[in-house]
């Protein structure tokens, strides 16, 4: 027998929708790709962002406190814990489904609350930059600076967000259950959002005003896990050099070394295709025989067999 | 080396606070008795309720659609599958920095999403009584009727709340991954608030309109967890009979029989000591060997030594 491979796939969280209803959908069609990956061979690990998920989230929890002043405002940390939930168990209700529909009977599927540790130290806690929740009047912004502390910054004229840091994930606490469930042939969704971020304070752990990025912690959880994969999916099925230009270049087949000069000659957007190259590049240097793949997420069991995509190597 | 007892603990909503700051004192005290029983040389299962968090969790929903009329209200199961990571991330925390404070440190904790499946032919989808949420005025309570197909019912004069169906667990979901955890030295938190209600639609696991009593799920996981206690923690030291009168008594141990005998007689108050009070015989009638507690959560350690509270056997 064959070892299987293993494979953390870390899934866009606007691939998951703005609302519920639009969730139950988007969970159909991702359990498909992933089951696909199952069918041939893979062991599964999957990763989630939260983006639109949490904005939500904290956005009830601001109501609450306008309706019932009983209730404190919660914090960011809570708001990703409770996206965890909201969007585990749909997904993990859709991969059982769509296992079953093909007679995988023998797979569970859990979804396990993680917490990610990161430093206190890390830069981009002075200067918090990652946008979340919804757009507001420059008035609203104010109240929120003085009710929450909140920090307000007005973004691309559309009006004010929430932005807060977005540190690099050091530890995932919860590791060693996620590699005993993948071990017993669990399906495992862990670290979604990146993972609630949480600083050490003694034998305590602070939940932080964060957001993790969740292809740098699907990256730590696929080296943490040994996987041979990592698949970063996006909305293109392969990445390019010189994007959008005339002489684009779509890119099948990178080491690690080409790509850290492609990074280094600015090929990819900050905030989008740079964060997802660098979690690649961080993988795929890693170990010899990890490769990273970036892709569409319907092309992931293709992107596997190496029929495309874009492939991260030593 | 003698075999660590297994212990299933069936933790009550109300105990851990109706807001984030109180929940994060609750936890604090819950956590030094549970470490207490792991001290023991216990084996501990953590189950809770979330009677005040769904609440809440469902209070915010609600109070999202009023402000963004794009998002349509959210099915409490998922509004429980949110409390689960709100009370367990907290709790989760709290037992790990009492463990450090200890020694204890190869013990992970973690929590699992819980999905349990009842039956839609439950009689108690036919008379949803169990209420949730907050009162509301009768104007109020008609909207939501209308706006939500919610089932409203005036409440001992206070004004209206929404009730649901409180029907019997048959299945917990992640019972394996469950067990795999706690068999691998975990200390696991699952079925909270009595697990997200679902109902089997063909492969399909459908959310159902329902909160599972919290002590039933704990005897059900207890029992397919092969448990040696189950402790369903209360706001007493022990179950009496005549409770409040003049002849009041305190029962200290107590057959299945006998306890059989006690509920016929119409010793326990229905939607309070009644429930815990069947889910303890349910768990001490179910195997030889299986004892089932019903004490108050200061005094676990000392009830799983004998000393106190009211022990329910064969």
């Amino acid at each position: 027998m064959s070892k299987k491979k293993r494979v953390v796939i870390a899934l866009g969280g606007n691939a998951l929708g703005n609302t519920l209803p639009e969730q139950m959908k988007a969970v159909k069609i991702t359990a498909k790709a992933i089951v696909d990956l199952i069918e041939e061979g893979c062991e599964v690990v999957v990763a989630h962002g939260n983006g639109p998920q949490v904005g939500m989230v904290n956005n009830a929890m601001i109501a609450l406190t306008h309706e019932d002043p009983q209730q404190p405002n919660t914090p960011l940390s809570v708001c990703v814990a409770m996206s965890q939930a909201y969007i585990g168990y749909d997904l993990q209700n859709a991969l059982r489904e769509e296992m079953l529909n093909r007679g995988i009977d023998n797979i569970p599927v859990a979804t396990m609350i993680t917490q990610v540790r990161v430093d206190p130290e890390d830069p981009a806690f002075k200067n918090p930059s990652k946008p979340i929740g919804k757009f507001v009047s420059q008035e609203q912004a104010k109240r929120m600076e003085e009710n929450f502390h909140y920090i307000m910054k007005e973004d691309s004229g559309r009006g004010y967000r929430r932005v807060v840091a977005s540190p690099k994930p050091v530890e995932i606490i919860e590791i060693g259950t996620i590699r005993n469930m993948v071990e017993s042939g669990d399906l495992v969704i862990a670290c979604g959002g990146g993972g609630i971020p949480v600083v050490r304070q003694g034998n305590h752990l602070k939940g932080a005003s964060a957001v993790i990025d969740k292809d740098f912690a699907s990256c730590l959880m696929a080296k943490e896990l040994d996987a041979d994969f990592l698949i970063i999916l996006t909305a293109v099925e392969q990445v390019a050099l010189n994007f959008g230009k005339p002489d684009e270049t779509w890119l099948s087949d990178v080491s690690v070394e080409e790509a850290e000069k492609y990074i280094d000659q600015g090929h990819f957007a900050p905030g989008s295709m740079l964060p997802k190259v660098q979690a690649a590049v961080d993988f795929a240097s890693s170990k010899p025989g990890r490769t990273a793949l970036i892709t569409l997420l319907e092309k992931s069991r293709d992107a596997v067999q190496g029929k495309t995509g874009t492939m991260f190597h030593l």
